[in-house]
């Protein structure tokens, strides 16, 4: 239950008012705390997940009376009052509920959440569909052999973290790349990868050519394929390339196919594109697996969390800006009944 | 056997005297006929191939004496002596003697042909490298399903009208690409492609649309890649793009690669290249099941042959400039022992 006095806090998007998105482009406001009818239940948002993709609210406007919309978002929640005959009160669940703290749901697109076995905040990183990107991308279009080398890129995130994780645990050889130093050394110190590669400083061809000696089987693409034109010089021979970054984001890549394609014929290589949403019955698979792994203190992972609902939009923009370290998350309630 | 009095015409390239390759870039010089030693035989050159591959002759200096390279090049050839206890003369045979009459073969790299299957001179187009990337490629790499588009192309070429024939025959839909309306015309009218259409003419994309309305499964690119971008935004779910065109040939392709992305990634599409080396094992499969539909009547290919070896600088001339219309030949000698 809620308190009585307890009113609904939400952040609308207004519109952008400079060329990037910033913190004035959001504004906050309160409404009554909904009651939930028959078949359904309220619930109150634990943590709020930040995705890029979510830069745009267009298609969310529904649930708002005022000139904005509630910014749309991935959120792992607490049941708090229900009359859904599935679903009780102290319940966790992984939904959709967006930048506000109360929602109400009828189940449709709600994941039940079992915090015994991974915290909670895990569904909306290495246990939700961005680590299933990855663990999709790996295991099962990518399909590696034990000592293969597999290149990931936005290593420290929870795609590539995830791929490159579970690449090392199954006998691959993972490599990262990400955009700091700081990254890098935590790929290597903390998850495992073999190398890193800051793909800030110079020369990255020929230090990824040090990093893989004999090669790239396996290039796991999380970001928008900027990287494609290094990659695709060095990759082995029947070499698979997935694609798993943010559809939309890869047409922003202004680079020339030509080298490209050149290298990908002569190393009889394939690219697949994954949209995850193909995959999601896999995801009691990942928990499984994964959540095994960070059971048994094998896998790693780490967020980057704002505290309060009110610093959403703060976080976000950091994020843009490319700032953010780990999975970026908003703390919008502690997790208590 | 060859008349006494016969000499080795041949073909050298000298240098590029201008931008484009020409004819005068070539000279011509005779040699004595070379005598067969023990386990070699002696050819002569029925049809010379002519391919863009070649238009680089390095490499192919060691058997002249004089400051040039005779040219490279695939030929069908009848052995007219033999001191080889696996060749007889009067045999025909797929080799690589280059641009002139007379070569002494070992046997390596040779293919036996068997006249009574197939005209010999389809090892160089339908039954030969080309035809099987186009079967390989279809068949193997993408696998069409009855009832699906694929679209190829090059369709009037020998590696695109057998991707497009054979996927007409196991029930899938051929649209072909070709680069005149005269070329168009004929996969329609003689190969049997549901359409084609001219990539000179504007509006490509919207004819595109027209022409698979229910978008393309499979696209067999057999040229550079420059088709990509309007392909691309039509690739239905799953589709498989299959790149078996000339590995270098696709490096001066300066497109864009983020918005070919994109659509992948979308389409949840697959892209493999091909290096038909890889497949050479499937050469008699090949002939057994297209040089089966030539004698059925229900495949057809053409050729564009150049008459008499001293014309075949002027033949590869055309060739480069996109002029021929069909498997490109040189006859040099006719089909007689």
């Amino acid at each position: 239950m809620h308190d009585a006095g307890d009113r609904n806090h939400r952040i609308l998007f207004t519109h952008r008012h400079g060329k990037l998105l910033a913190p004035e482009d959001f504004v906050a406001d309160t409404t009554a705390v909904p009651t939930p009818g028959p078949g359904q239940f309220l619930t109150r948002t634990i943590y709020l997940s930040l995705d890029p993709a979510d830069g745009s609210p267009a298609g969310d406007c529904g649930e708002t009376g005022g000139a904005g919309c509630v910014m749309a978002g991935d959120t792992v929640a607490q049941v708090i009052e229900s009359r859904h005959p599935a679903y009780r009160p102290g319940e966790y669940v992984a939904t959709r509920s967006g930048w506000q703290q109360f929602a109400l749901s009828s189940g449709q697109g709600v994941r039940r959440l079992d915090a015994a076995q991974a915290p909670v905040s895990t569904a909306l990183g290495a246990l939700g569909t961005e680590g299933l990107k990855g663990y999709v991308s790996l295991v099962y279009l990518a399909q590696p052999k034990p000592g293969e080398t597999v290149l990931v890129s936005g290593a420290a995130g929870p795609v590539g973290g995830t791929a490159g994780q579970v690449a090392r645990l199954i006998s691959a050889r993972a490599v990262g790349i990400e955009d700091s130093l700081e990254k890098c050394e935590y790929t290597v110190r903390e998850l495992g990868f073999a190398a890193c590669l800051d793909s800030a400083g110079a020369d990255l061809a020929a230090r990824l050519r040090g990093a893989c000696p004999e090669g790239i089987d396996i290039y796991i693409d999380s970001l928008r394929g900027e990287l494609l034109p290094f990659v695709a010089g060095q990759l082995r021979r029947e070499a698979r390339v997935i694609l798993c970054g943010m559809g939309a984001a890869y047409r922003s890549n202004e680079l020339t196919l030509g080298a490209v394609l050149e290298r990908l014929v002569e190393a009889r290589a394939t690219v697949r594109g994954l949209v995850v949403q193909d995959h999601l019955e896999r995801l009691p698979e990942l928990i499984a697996v994964v959540g095994g792994f960070i059971r048994a203190g094998t896998f790693h992972y780490r967020e980057d969390i704002t505290e309060g609902l009110a610093s959403a939009p703060a976080g976000f923009c950091r994020l843009l800006r490319g700032e953010s370290f780990g999975k970026a998350l908003v703390r919008v309630a502690p997790e208590r009944l």
